[in-house]
């Protein structure tokens, strides 16, 4: 059976909801970034990269989501989660959710993981002052450029959706003014009411 | 016919060889970044990322490496250049680059490019001072879990290879220490003798 590490707020609510729209047999672990479980000695012999979303089968483990979520999307083609059939247009929906992982959410990650890149505590403090602005104008990318509607890639409901919803929860926390993106908060809006969504949250939250 | 847009130096070259690799019918466009060419009217109408690589084709373009290499792989399946038929292997392939893309390169972007997210002088000087550190964690990161051998991926060469080489090209400018990475300075060396490197190095050195 799947199993999914997670961390309750993380990027890993992507997966997780992934796996709820794919109706996948799975079990969800979570570790607690508080204490650290994340750099454990028990956690890093699964992942030893150290972060979550880590997908456990049993051929082994997987992580990073884009990966992750193109693998739920072929394991479970009858989900109909990504457009498994045309090359192109299965680029064009990775190329939307590494955008979100590759600068998007390195751009949240320096609010809140600064010491990746710097020691010194007030280039860490100008990191997180900028936070608004760099995620911000992520957003602005995606609102302009990326969105298509009504769901992140047009008329069909993919792997893209649940990424997007999960980075859009940050945009309060991250001092997002959120008149800049109402296509975005229409998408969350919509997101939050499919039960898929709804399971995952209350499954983190519980 | 495939247009693809680069810099010299870049993490385009990745895309590069792999249209080499692939046997590819296209032309590459040179993008002077100290120009600023990559900000211009004329590459945002292309791409609005006003990145690279971005890949024009009959459909639209593409962008990110990790999408736009799958797409390769799987628009010249004769080319072998991914396990297209099996989903986890995939994922595998695909979480490597995109640890490559997401980590990796991003370390090494807070060198040259940290004004994304810091506006402080010396808040961009202390990510610079980091950055041997930084990067050289996630070298070592692959150097001891991710590298198969021969092959990034194990005894088939894909998509990993190319985009491997590609950053490993920054080692030396990014202040790692070359003893630390054994297993991957042999891959760069073998890489290097690839007839399908040597052209698309020619060509971006040209």
């Amino acid at each position: 059976m799947l199993k999914l590490f997670y961390s309750p707020g993380s990027c890993a609510l992507a997966t997780h909801i992934a796996l709820e729209d794919a109706g996948a047999d799975y079990v969800s672990m979570r570790l607690d970034f508080g204490a650290n479980q994340q750099r454990g000695t028990e956690y890093l012999a699964i992942n030893p990269k150290g972060r979550v979303p880590a997908l456990v089968t049993d051929r082994g483990f997987l992580s990073e989501n884009p990966a992750i979520l193109l693998f739920i999307a072929q394991t479970f083609p009858e989900a109909r989660l990504a457009p498994l059939d045309d090359p192109f247009t299965l680029a064009q929906v990775q190329a939307f959710n590494m955008y979100l992982c590759a600068t998007l959410h390195v751009a949240h990650a320096h609010g809140r993981r600064g010491y990746r890149w710097a020691d010194d505590p007030a280039a860490i403090a100008e990191m997180q002052r900028k936070v608004p602005q760099a995620v911000g104008e992520c957003f602005d990318l995606i609102e302009r450029e990326m969105f298509a509607g009504p769901w992140a890639m047009g008329e069909h409901y993919s792997i893209c959706d649940p990424y997007l919803f999960t980075v859009a929860q940050w945009l309060e926390s991250d001092g997002v003014d959120l008149a800049r993106v109402p296509k975005i908060l229409d998408h969350r809006r919509r997101m939050a009411e499919r039960p898929t969504v709804i399971r995952a949250l209350a499954a983190e939250q519980g």
